[in-house]
């Protein structure tokens, strides 16, 4: 699990769906952008750009990625990927699903 | 108005109010610890422990100090100080603000 990155952030957050989504961009001395975010409870769908891979910081989920039947769940320390140009459902129960996204 | 800042950032966001506030810890190269956050539209009342200076990113708030009967409004690049060990009452309406807080 990733406690901690350094790099460059974003001090505008992006907030998403009212506030059930608030992230900060960030950019890596290599140029990799991430973000680092938190999702309320909640179940959100979110469209993908590039290609991501979500990293579980604290708390769980529960992940359905489009053209599935299947949700499956991911706790602290476990990543999922998630296709680009496609979407995905996640849902928050509980508490607060902190993650770091990684791009491309 | 401070756009980013390098840092290394805690990815484990502090969520408080159910949400309504949002921030990551920062810390600087020089040990300097600052949170960079969001809050949404709400009236919402913190208790400080060190000395805060608040500055705005995006978005405008009104303030009351503990012990003032009035309230102050800052928008983008505006900062205000709050003293150690006080309160402040913070009222955001209409669209998120964003900001830094920088301790001590």
């Amino acid at each position: 699990m990733t406690d901690s990155i350094a790099a460059t952030i974003n001090t505008r957050a992006n907030v998403y769906f009212d506030g059930k989504c608030v992230s900060h961009g960030i950019t890596l001395a290599d140029g990799t952008k991430k973000s680092v975010g938190v999702i309320l409870p909640a179940t959100l769908t979110f469209n993908t750009g590039a290609p991501e891979v979500m990293e579980t910081v604290a708390g769980s989920c529960s992940i359905k990625l489009a053209g599935s039947d299947s949700w499956q769940s991911y706790g602290p320390g476990e990543r999922f990927d998630v296709p680009g140009q496609s979407s995905f459902e996640i849902k928050v129960e509980g508490e607060p699903y902190h993650y770091i996204c990684h791009f491309g």
